[in-house]
């Protein structure tokens, strides 16, 4: 876990800040298309996808881990409807903590500002990254790059999809995780 | 200009922080891959094009048009070097102000804080825009989706970068306005 979501998780509990625990299984839906949902999640153990559907596809654009923050960040920044789905892809334990209740936490300490401010700088160079990854031709480098990257990502989620976020078949990355 | 940024600029102005304005001609670069540069600047007139290079092919990520800031948007938060290049598509006037300078801009007012907070929320949601506009296959709805998004594109920049931007050839874009 990065060092500054390990303060920010370890000072919102010392506040006793979390509304809640949730528990869902496997294929379970944290959110789905057309919904608002802006609150934060921090994982606990299992692990999440973010999606789209266009076309009838499936299209990964995230995944969440074991201590760390996940949320439908659209949804969390406009507070509008949004396409996403947040599911399951084993069975998952996460905390919960309002957008208000998290801003106020946020806002009143500037200590606190500039670690969130920090999170989304973050936040923006690996959109850039992903942007990047995504318009690369070529399979072997766009895993390369992500590998190199995320190496967790491997370790933490099955390969069928990872090779939908990657864009490309099981049998590719198959092919490319051997060479 | 959208409201936020016509009080920064007027803001920035007024205290007086520009440092110089650049007159860049047609074609000629502002950033090169490799470079650190870490200024944010501003569109007098103009436009220029954000990308990279990967295999030979140019791949367009960003626009800048007049009345917007622009920047190595990677550069200015990590302070690293970047892959991106920045190039006039014509003669552009820009003003220059140096990170440093923006920041403390930004952090000696709660005020700025706040509309600069705004701003890279918007990015962060235009980026996730961008993203599920690289993954959708069918040309058509790419097209649909950023004429929607972004008109001002269509108007400021020629045909063949706004079809490098949006994935597709110079004559399925021309095929989809004229349908």
């Amino acid at each position: 876990m990065s060092n500054i979501i390990k303060i920010l998780y370890e000072r919102i509990d010392s506040q006793d800040l979390w509304e809640k625990n949730l528990v869902i299984s496997r294929n379970e839906y944290l959110k789905v298309s057309g919904t608002i949902d802006t609150n934060l999640y921090f994982i606990l153990s299992g692990s999440l996808k973010i999606f789209f559907i266009n076309d009838h596809e499936e299209h990964i654009i995230r995944f969440g881990y074991q201590n760390n923050f996940i949320t439908s960040l659209d949804c969390f920044i406009t507070e509008e409807p949004s396409e996403l789905y947040i599911q399951a892809i084993k069975k998952t334990e996460v905390r919960v903590i309002s957008k208000s209740t998290y801003m106020d936490f946020i806002n009143h300490n500037p200590e606190h500002k500039e670690l969130w401010d920090m999170i989304l700088g973050e936040l923006i160079v690996q959109q850039m990254e992903r942007e990047k990854d995504i318009l690369i031709t070529s399979p072997k480098e766009r895993y390369q790059r992500v590998h190199k990257r995320s190496p967790q990502l491997f370790q933490e989620v099955p390969n069928k999809y990872v090779a939908s976020y990657l864009r490309m078949s099981p049998e590719t990355l198959s092919r490319l995780q051997k060479s």
